[in-house]
Formats: structure tokens, sequence, C-alpha cells
């Protein structure tokens, strides 16, 4: 990736100061046991795009689930003693909850109707991750991957057998967050990249040293992405070019913060 | 703007499917009167940018608040009792303390050195916003504008004066999260546009009704132009173009959960 070096200056742009959000078209329905990794190759080629190294390639985390079959039939679930109890407080399907609890390692919240999970993973989300929007046969449920960084991974392995290259991978859910209202795209799996870009020790422009400034770069990237997906239709793969991402080899659960240092957990 | 509708579908894509964030260069270093609207105008001029009424323009909210000398030199703050009790347990300067809890309307949180406010607008950030990075001279912090929308609604219409031309604009603070590591951008104020992107009562690619996703579209586009700004460097301002922003008399504030439905406040 040297040659690409040049190219970029230290803030992630391109020599044309621009970056680049491009949805891919195509992506058929996914099922389980999909080649995840030849189908967004396949797409990217039917638009004309050459995958790069420095590209970012953007997936949502619900055809990944779907394609590693991480689906749940609720007709298969029979809710525990507790499942029924909160379902019953908080009118909700038991056997949702039941899967909900099944993803939970901590229960962060459980108030008007809202289940604020800690998942077996570390992140916190409602429902712990468990979705039904998007979903074949209105009795399944989706599930986060088991591990959405591996995920990540393959799909990045899957892409270099298949083209040479090795863009960073991120996968994202869709999440609301405390104090603000609307849902906004996160990152819950990386590959080949940091997800931060460390301004801490840099002086600032007044020679100033800046303190505090780490920037979740791969939450950016996920909220950037978003913005050419759209919930309700079929784009569920971004590609971001122009942006020097922090090359690495992290994990999205760098970006959990440990609870010892959080105040809201 | 009817003539350029045909170009977006309803994801906000153009035609080609394609989203550019643009970081303008050459933004000089601002100074409490300057004209912010035209500097804009005249460093995408320079950089061979026309100003389209479809961009939206995101502004760092450090050089608004500096053109509006939203500036306080701590030389000048007598501290209160109380910021001289919270600093020596925090170890911070009392006099910004002092300062922090004149934007405070209510305190959050108040551990680990950490000051985690409700501002006089309702946000919930970090030192109720005011910041000592990238403002000149030792003794200076950067407090937030005081009405960030009506900010936005002034710059707006400059650039409309100058260009003929109506695009959205959003103002940025950079802020932590509860939970997750790292900082990204936020979207304080805004103009031209609504903050979401509502997707409540639409189906799903089954046809299922999408119950509860309306996407904080104006947060995601404050941290997709995070991405071409850089901390430390000069790029305060980001055109990001070919983005069916959501029309409307919007307001940031409108992005703030309201107390009775916040279960982290």
């Amino acid at each position: 990736m040297n040659d690409s070096k040049s190219k970029f200056n230290k803030n992630g742009l391109n020599r044309f100061g621009m970056i680049s959000i491009i949805g891919l078209k195509g992506i058929p329905l996914i099922k389980p046991g999909d080649d995840l990794g030849q189908i967004i190759v396949r797409a990217a080629e039917e638009q004309g795009i050459e995958i790069r190294d420095e590209d970012v390639i953007v997936i949502t985390q619900k055809i990944v689930s779907k394609a590693e079959g991480r689906l749940v039939s609720l007709k298969d679930v029979i809710p525990s003693e507790f499942a029924e109890h909160v379902a019953r407080n908080m009118n909700k399907d038991p056997r949702l909850v039941e899967v909900i609890l099944r993803e939970t390692s901590r229960i962060i919240r459980m108030k008007d109707r809202r289940l604020i999970m800690e998942t077996k993973h570390g992140f916190v989300c409602a429902n712990a991750g468990v979705d039904r929007s998007n979903v074949e046969g209105e009795d399944f449920v989706s599930l986060l991957p088991e591990d959405p960084d591996k995920s990540a991974r393959e799909i990045r392995s899957r892409i270099k057998e298949l083209t040479g290259k090795s863009p960073a991978v991120i996968i994202t859910d869709t999440w609301g967050r405390p104090w603000r209202l609307g849902h906004i795209d996160f990152a819950v799996g990386i590959a080949g990249m940091s997800p931060f870009r460390d301004y801490r020790g840099q002086a600032d422009m007044f020679g100033y040293t800046l303190r505090v400034t780490r920037m979740a770069v791969a939450d950016e990237l996920a909220a950037a992405a978003e913005l050419a997906k759209g919930k309700s239709e079929g784009i569920p793969v971004v590609i971001i070019r122009g942006y020097d991402y922090p090359k690495g080899d992290g994990s999205a659960k760098d970006l959990i913060r440990p609870l010892e240092r959080d105040l809201f957990r």
C-alpha cells in the first residue's frame, strides 16, 4: 500500500481533498450460507467500481447476520419465567424478550417498554441487537454476528482472495443514543483498521497540546455510510473512497468504554 | 429547487449514487466580527466550487464562536465559591469551572475530573461546550454560540445574499459519548433542513412496517464532515454534495431527547 501513501495527507484526504460515499446497488437478498465477499466484489464490478486497498467497505449488520445464519424463529423459542414477567410488564412478545435476554450480559435500563442491554460482546444498545426489520418471515428475528470483528476479517480476506486488494471493512448497526433523539449507525465489527484517529499529544493550530481528542473514526465512517443506505431499500453495502483510514489490526470492541471509566452504566 | 429534485431518489443519493465530502481549504484564522458567510463563499470559489442549493455546508462551532466573539479571558473571571470547591476537588482551574457553570443549566455527572453538563441550550456534553483548544491566547476559552440555529440561519442568509443559493447549514461540535470511547462530531445548529429522515410507518423490504427508525441525519452529516476536517489543521468548513437532505425549517434542538423520555438523565 506504500505506493498510494503519497496521495494522502495526514487528515486522510486524497489529493483532490474529497471523500466519496458510494452506495453499492444490486446486492441481492442474502440467505444463510451466502458468500458476502463475492457478492460485494460482483456488485462493485457491475457498478464499474474496482475495489482499492484505500477503500473502506461498510456493511450493514443485517446481511452479515443473515449470511451467517444468525436468525431465530420465534416459534422455536420457549420463554423463561423471567422473560414472561418482563414481557407482561412491558407488553412485549415473551419469545422476543427471551431471545433478547439470551444475547444480553447485563441489563442497563428496563423502562418504558425499552430494554437497553449490554450484549455478550459488550456493546450497549436497545434489545441487545435483536431485530425484526428487514428479516423475511414474520416470526424470524436477527441477532448480531457472534463475533463481528471476525465476520469483518473473513469478508476482507475473501475480497483479498478475489481482487488482490485489502480494503478496510466495517460492519455497522443502527442504534439510538442517550440524550439525543433519532438513530445513527455505529461500528460493531472492523478489519484492517484502527477505530480511532488519535490527536492526543499533538499541538493545535496555536501550539497548545490537544489533550483529550481521539476521534472514533470507525463510528464516523459508519454514520457517513448510512447516508447512502436508506433503511427500507436494498443498499446494505457502501464504499467510502478517499479517506486515509488509520491502518492497523483494531477491533470494534476497542470502542467500548471500559465499565470503570463509564459514568452511565 | 424543484428542478433539482429529479436528480435524487428518496435515499438522498444523486443519480451517480455518490455523496462527496469536500474540505474547504484556505479558511483564514477567524476573529470576532468576521463575515463567515463571505469567507466561506470566497474559499469555495478559490477551490473552484460553486455552492448549490443541494449542498450541506458543515461548519465547526469554534470558528462560529470566534466570529461571534464568544470568547472569555480567564483573567477576567472571578470564580464563585461553588466553582472553587468543584475545582479543588477535581484539580481544575477554578476560573474555567466558573465559565463552565455559567454555561450550564443542569449538572448531569460530576466525577473523575469529568463535568458532564446540560447546557443552556439543552445539549448534554462535557464542560458545557467550553473549550480551550484552537483558541488564540493561553487564557482564552471559547463558548458555544448563544443560539447555534440562529448562527446557522445567519450564515445561510449571507450565503444566499452572495450566491443566490440556499444550501443547508450545520454547525458542529466534538463530543464524547456514554458507553463508547472516542469523540465524534454532532450537530448543534442547523438551518434549511430537518435534522431527521423519518422511516416510521414505512414498510421494510418485506412489507413489515418499520416502527422506530428515525435517522438523525444532521448528526450523521456532522460525523461524515469531521472525516474531512482533522482537529489540528485549518479545515473548519466542509461541503457535502450529493445528499438529498430533508428540507425544512428544523432546529438542532429537535435532536435533544426530552427529559421525560431520557433514561440517562
